[in-house]
């Protein structure tokens, strides 16, 4: 494949990429729908009379609207649709868009004049954690490594319900949270700016299909249907907060000060290459976990931090996706085991995606070991959590033998001082 | 204060309450706001030319909405015109509404003849676990009386993010979910229908006022301009499910197979006359939880249960809103401290609603002490946990000396047997 579009072959947006996002621009401040294709940005709400398949030629309103939602709305058969018309479109053998000047002028918009926008409404947002070397590391921190994971963990994808309003585009800045600590145990609780801030690397998953009713369940083998694609999550963690308020009923304010996401989303479509084994299990989940097909991922994560006081940039950590225990399809059958409704546009967050090493684990709390271990940056400072000033930036992408690479873009966040209090 | 629609001193809707939800009627398939008054609902969307008011005037478009997020997300000095408004053109001395038969006609819909629907999209939503006693209930059954409340309970109001999929309106009928469970300490976990089922009496709380920025943070004594209204809520508890899941964070399938809410919020505005003393603290809360104000109600809760095989009806909870240990204005500053962002619409549950003595606990974990203690209902069938076919009527209503009766409604929910894997 081939597109008229040129772009280096290091880009993370070739024309087997095609991931959808939202944007406004220097020329247009309403937000569209658009595919990344090199340095570019194709716009769908401008060429949406151009899907005239047959299963999108009624639909063609979806490419008209400021959110992914409908899109994702409609069905597996109308995304590949969608998929093949965009990659005739933008093929060098194809002169529809190619010649035509004015049309072509209006379409393309380049990615440094264009802003992006979160690319759907999340009705709802789930944070899983199912990576079995971050929930071990976190174990033998907090308990001991003989009960460094709890029982429940490998019979089903431990996950909780996270906040909406405060889940946020790469660039957006993130605020150090004051909140309750107790920085001695059975002493008092102390309120100030946070001490242990830390970032989380993730992925999260955008459901798609129409919306299921309550009282139905999604299983592990239906699940396919309702995976629309993939983007870099930052799940920004106030890490004394969440110790003092997480009892017994989960983090709550130590988790919703911001969640960062990328915002291109990366399709199943896409990823389809790269496709591996999934993580051994063992004991056997339910049945209503067991998928037999492949849905795991060689996805390569990077962590890279930059600090305020110099832009050396020091890659703290190098992860990847297929260190995840538990796929999204079983993840998507725990959200719904108990008859929870999906709607479009829901986020399901994969957890802190940690390797087998200690350079691959995905939280300053990790790699700093509980900040017992402080990290060297490229520019000679210490860190055992964030500093202000601090930038995070995601990033995550795939490659393989031939060349083909299929990238994420960043996920990036800069962190602000702590606001006082009036 | 008197109407000129009539309706008895029973009503849980005279022209003092005029509590706001969104209907369809018969007559009209397409979502209207409208207010309850006696057994009729008045149709904001047909009198919207009427809000001519120096606020509203501007606004009128908000009436025409198919969901209540505009209103609310005005200002408190907007609702307070509305309500103004509302009252003169219902009073028996205003002759515009009254007089004019034909706008009579259509701006008055029989709630008997219409269909409520969830009053808003609800963004977010949190559950808090803000009732003293049944906080020490569930400590004192699943540790010991010593340590019934966990050290951050008095500090904080503990709350967790809950699913806004599957909140419901009163009548919507809960499915027995299927899921894990561990029969047996230590033992193999189980996958079947839940046998622990369970309602827990809540009332919720609407956010209102314009979106607030991510980082800022709304403190107890500016939460006022936050606080729209109440509805009844029934946070049904699969407590088998959740006590294997839901550790390290939290409860998650256990608690998003359904979560119903009763149509009418009530304003605070109408709750005024029932304001009481708000329960004693001690340790005093850190200063951006305390407000000097009373923001406790008077509001008395009922719990009925009617099973499937008599249409007798027990009341086997009587409860108050009062019993609450910390307010909604604490519960709101706790969950912007960090910088977590509102937006109108959120919703706010209180936690379960127990009260100091045994016939006022808010769920039947409570209430049969775990399965120690079987209710006794009324038509002789015994419950330790809800059966199938059981039907849950919460109800909650205020009365002072004078006979005012400020009403909720009710919030009813009948649970169907567990549907088989296929
Ligand atoms: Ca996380
Ligand atoms: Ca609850
Ligand atoms: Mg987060
Ligand atoms: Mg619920
Ligand atoms: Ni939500």
């Amino acid at each position: 494949m081939k597109s008229f579009i040129e772009y280096s072959s290091s880009s993370d947006f070739p024309i087997e990429n095609l991931p959808y996002g939202v944007f406004t621009s220097h020329k247009n401040e309403q937000k569209h729908i658009g595919v990344a294709i090199g340095d570019w940005i194709l716009d769908l709400n401008i060429i949406s009379h151009l899907f005239s398949g047959p299963l999108l030629k009624d639909k063609q309103h979806v490419f008209k609207e400021q959110t992914l939602n409908s899109f994702m709305g409609l069905t597996k058969d109308h995304w590949t649709e969608a998929r093949v018309t965009l990659q005739q479109l933008l093929d060098v053998s194809n002169p529809i868009l190619q010649n035509d000047a004015a049309l072509r002028q209006r379409a393309f918009v380049k990615q440094t004049e264009s802003r992006m926008h979160v690319p759907a409404d999340i009705g709802d947002y789930t944070d899983f954690y199912s990576s079995i070397h971050h929930a071990t590391n976190v174990g033998i921190m907090f308990r001991s490594k003989e009960n460094a994971l709890m029982p429940n963990w490998k019979h089903l994808p431990v996950g909780y319900h996270g906040r909406c309003s405060s889940i946020v585009i790469s660039g957006t800045p993130i605020t150090r949270p004051q909140g309750q600590t107790l920085p001695v145990e059975g002493a008092e609780p102390h309120f100030g700016p946070c001490r242990l801030m830390d970032f989380e690397l993730e992925m999260a998953c955008f459901v798609g299909g129409p919306p299921t009713a309550l009282g139905e369940r999604v299983t592990a083998k239906q699940a396919n249907d309702h995976i629309f694609g993939f983007v870099l999550m930052n799940d920004w963690s106030a890490r004394d907060i969440q110790k003092w308020e997480y009892v017994p009923l989960g983090p709550f304010t130590s988790k919703n000060l911001g969640t960062t996401i990328s915002p291109w989303i990366v399709t199943v479509e896409a990823l389809r290459p790269f496709l591996i084994d999934n993580f051994p299990q063992e004991p056997q989940p339910f049945p209503y976990l067991k998928h037999d097909d492949k849905f795991n991922f060689d996805i390569k994560l990077e962590v890279d931090l930059i600090s305020d006081k110099s832009p050396v940039v020091s890659t703290i950590c190098r992860s990847n996706y297929r260190f995840l225990y538990w796929t999204v399809k079983q993840q998507l059958a725990q959200q719904t085991v108990t008859g929870c409704n999906l709607r479009p546009g829901d986020l399901l967050g994969s957890g802190t995606i940690s390797g087998d090493t200690s350079d691959s684990y995905g939280s300053m709390l990790e790699l700093s070991w509980k900040g017992t271990k402080p990290l060297r940056l490229k520019n000679g400072e210490e860190r055992k959590f964030l500093q202000d000033g601090d930038t995070v930036v995601l990033r995550g992408y795939c490659v393989d033998e031939s060349g083909l690479r299929i990238g994420f873009g960043k996920c990036e966040g800069k962190l602000s001082p702590a606001v006082p209090m009036e």
